[in-house]
């Protein structure tokens, strides 16, 4: 059954790399209103997963990932149709040059292929990802988690009807209606037919796909992220910042997991840190030296940090606080326990921002700012497929450009190699 | 041991992300004259390979990658010295925007960290590899066939002499001095300390890295290329170049395998074309139309194509000819049988040509030109550290740009998520 899959997902995208830009933007217009006139099927399916989920004892950060609210799928709606309006990266036409032996030499954008995507309780990334895949020529074959299989199953009914209004293959867009898992290990070495595996998921999922694909896995979503409140920090901006990459969506990969304060403002500081949070229910895990400077008592709000604490990715309202000695012991606590997602400076010294940018290689690097904006729609690309925390091909938010590949064109008169 | 190395070559590249273009420039220029003074010493160490090589029964061709001569190794120097005044891709900022919320964004070039490298009897690969992840700022693991372990000892060696003269680390060039293949199994699984493995050699070890490497792997350097002799090709410069393409260097990757000609031109094409190349010793495996054009009867010179003989990277001097009826025949063949590495199509005819770029997917498409262009030095990159035929991250020869990756940089203002 996979193999089909696959082989129509080939075809589909053979087809889907000659479709021009105008096809592409209709099919994902017809979409979005699709989604949106059948959003009550699309909602009640989705319910039936939420109570599922909660008979289960999903986590409340899973739960919250996989409801789907009116507003939510609004949200997805419109950044469907921010994608339709995107400029299309496939044809266009870089690095051109004429070589001294006159041979004219260009790339040309083409999409990747055929796309895998294994995600989990999160209907959302059904959409997102059907339309960023269409909209650069690819043809994906997506496998949500168990949890979403009603969301998914109306999600990609409505997806398909839209694609019928268009004249691309509907194959373009395929689900594995399937929860079980034998078939993951299928798929992982359906390197044939597939070109690119994006595991969107929690870390065991993407160590199983590294260990057991022969598909290129793009490896992301898995965020230990930081922010350092340096001496010269603007503390009240400091407070808001780290509210908001705490509070505002703290079950996501770019929340914030882990508080660096510099020794000379922690005692000022990390009090007031811990008052204005506490507003919003977070509970804190600190280190010997914040630990003293909030009493030296373990309350319902504030423990000591155990062993592995700093490296965990909590997506709750869990904060870890360290002090630190200066930048430098705060760059290596970094390099030693973030997961290379989001790391940020609060600082008013750009000498200490220069430094972090240059010793911190995360994907994305922050001065003054929330972790919250490492996503796709925040930093203008419309939406993503993933946030990569690998170093090859696409590093933090991809959007369309990390869906094609090139070729290079060469262009001669009858020219032989010397 | 190999554990040792790949933490060494870590710290290495910690060093290396922070050094100046200026002094990797002035670690290559060292490099190059400890090559080229120590010459004698590196091709008498070659000659011991040769030798052995050919006691070993090593293929021809395999001997003929094998060996360096005095021209060959200058060579090799010079493009390490074209190399060292290439423009340095790391710290390029690009992409650079500022959102409407004020937060400025942009893309900075980063090495992308320590590199694998698992190659055969190629010790130009040695200079060239290092050469083009020292410029990037990497730091590589070196691990070159058995064939060529006294060339690379003697390479190595005076590699690293070169960088004892610079202020960068020794350990940014490693090398695996033991050929059991044990230790390869040991390197794929060393995700932790390399970011980037790169195998170079025959399909069997692309597969083989493929299976059971947890380093994202970039396979390449495999190309079953085809030429398409169109009906309008200017007939006597498809001669030209397709003898250039099979004839100049029929050992490498990017050399001529099999040869496409429309039927309006195959009875007048394809005897002057076994004409012209049997002066070169070339021998044909011509399709069932081909054969019957060429007299119908089998010689030294000419068999007809049996059983996979168009799925077969000859590397040596025989040639597949195959009649179509048409462009879309072609390129249907060259789906089906082509590595996607380079294929080419000879016309007079626009149309034809942009069809054929648009369907033909192969890493680099050419008209009118000999494919033995696809290489990093012919295409203006100085060198190439492989030859991509896959789709992520880079395609086609690649060069400096293609060993980097980037970080995004986000400046705020205090700014907040709302």
């Amino acid at each position: 059954m996979l193999a089909e899959l696959g082989k129509k997902a080939r075809k589909a995208a053979r087809q889907l790399a000659l479709a021009s830009t105008v096809q592409k933007n209709v099919a994902l217009t017809q979409i979005a209103e699709r989604l949106w006139e059948e959003r009550e099927a699309i909602l009640s399916a989705n319910q039936k997963d939420v109570v599922a989920g909660a008979a289960a004892g999903l986590s409340p950060a899973l739960r919250d990932r996989l409801t789907l609210t009116e507003s939510r799928l609004q949200a997805n709606v419109n950044s469907l149709r921010d994608i339709a309006v995107l400029d299309d990266p496939v044809g266009e036409i870089f690095d051109e040059q004429v070589l001294a032996n006159g041979l004219k030499v260009y790339k040309q954008r083409v999409p990747i292929g055929v796309l895998a995507v294994i995600y989990e309780a999160r209907p959302d990334v059904t959409i997102e990802v059907s339309a960023l895949t269409l909209k650069t020529g690819n043809a994906v074959i997506l496998r949500g988690g168990k949890e979403t299989i009603h969301s998914n199953r109306a999600l990609v009914a409505a997806i398909r009807k839209g694609l019928e209004k268009s004249d691309l293959p509907l194959d373009a867009i395929q689900f594995i209606d399937n929860p079980d898992r034998a078939l993951v290990q299928e798929l992982l070495k359906m390197h044939q037919d597939i070109d690119m595996l994006i595991p969107r998921g929690a870390a065991a999922l993407h160590q199983f796909c590294r260990q057991n694909s022969t598909i290129p896995v793009i490896t992301g979503g898995i965020g230990i992220c930081h922010l350092l409140v340096d001496e010269s920090a603007d503390l009240e901006s400091a407070l808001q910042v780290i509210q908001n990459a705490k509070v505002q969506r703290p079950t996501v990969c770019n929340a914030l997991d882990t508080v660096l304060v510099h020794r000379a403002v922690a005692g000022d500081f990390i009090p007031r840190l811990v008052a204005r949070l506490s507003e919003d229910q977070v509970t804190f895990r600190a280190d010997e030296d914040a630990f003293e400077i909030l009493g030296g008592v373990s309350t319902d709000r504030v423990q000591l940090a155990q062993q592995g604490d700093f490296d965990t990715e909590w997506l709750s309202l869990v904060l870890g606080i360290r002090v630190v000695d200066n930048i430098g012991e705060a760059i290596e606590h970094i390099a030693r326990h973030s997961t290379s997602h989001s790391d940020g400076i609060l600082t008013q010294n750009a000498q200490n921002a220069e430094r972090f940018f240059g010793e911190v290689d995360s994907a994305v690097v922050y001065l003054n700012a929330s972790t919250r904006f490492t996503d796709g729609g925040q930093l203008g690309m419309g939406a993503e497929v993933a946030v990569s925390t690998q170093r090859l091909h696409a590093r933090g938010p991809m959007g369309l450009q990390s869906l094609t590949t090139y070729k290079w064109v060469v262009i001669g008169e009858g020219h032989i190699r010397e």
